[in-house]
């Protein structure tokens, strides 16, 4: 699942927007999905939200009872709040992101007041999913990829 | 801008949602938008990311550079988060949620190291958005209003 999370990952690369990936399963649904900011003009469209949006639309309940998220970097504050609202069960991402993620880095956000906290397993195929950030901005600082915002 | 928030809210409530409304001021643009989070079976349909989202849509910017955003109660860390990837310039909010409030109450989320701050004004019609949130969870807990979740 991390596999077709860098996947997605290295589309948004592709598209100009930040390399983060997604997956969520949750039974035999499978979705997958990208960070679409730019393309969407949506400030919520981190891939987290992206797969967490489709999969309720399509199971009909806001609640993902059940479900693992997989994605390449860890959530931000936006995203952890928006896995407490899905009750999202299990949690697995990439590489840390010490300057905003809100797992364990900048903040320990599901150590919080917050009313569901998922298992959480981190590290998986992480310097896959940090040699493509890594890239990204580097290139970006070059001017090599458009940055549209 | 706050009544026409709190005439969202009353929308909302009419729906079995939880009783919270918005509004966004964006040049002159505005958009008014209630929590659908059951309606859309969205996680993440919280009345300010509903304004959030078809405002950065009607405008074609993920970022909503110098817009106002009013709400009837004080934002969750997932609308934290979004009101920051958003450039959000002014919060204006009414009522304080002790319990999973970001901005003053579980967790001064704007104080964090995140790359975005806006002007914060809180208390605006606070005792009427309070009491339409009392009394809606009072009505449900009675069974009077539909529990669809």
């Amino acid at each position: 699942m991390m596999k077709l999370a860098l996947e997605e990952a290295r589309t948004a690369a592709s598209l100009g927007e930040v390399p983060v990936g997604a997956v969520l399963v949750a039974g035999d649904l499978v979705v997958k999905g990208h960070n679409r900011v730019i393309s969407d003009a949506d400030p919520t469209a981190h891939a987290e939200i992206v797969v967490m949006r489709e999969a309720a639309q399509r199971i009909g309940n806001y609640r993902l009872v059940g479900a693992s998220l997989y994605v390449t970097l860890e959530p931000c504050i936006m995203c952890v709040g928006a896995i407490v609202q899905a009750r999202i069960q299990r949690l697995v991402y990439a590489v840390q992101d010490p300057r905003y993620g809100a797992v364990e880095s900048m903040l320990r956000a599901f150590d919080l007041n917050v009313n569901h906290k998922p298992e959480i397993c981190s590290g998986v195929l992480h310097e896959q999913a940090g040699l493509l950030l890594t890239k990204f901005f580097q290139a970006r600082r070059k001017g090599e990829v458009p940055k549209w915002s």
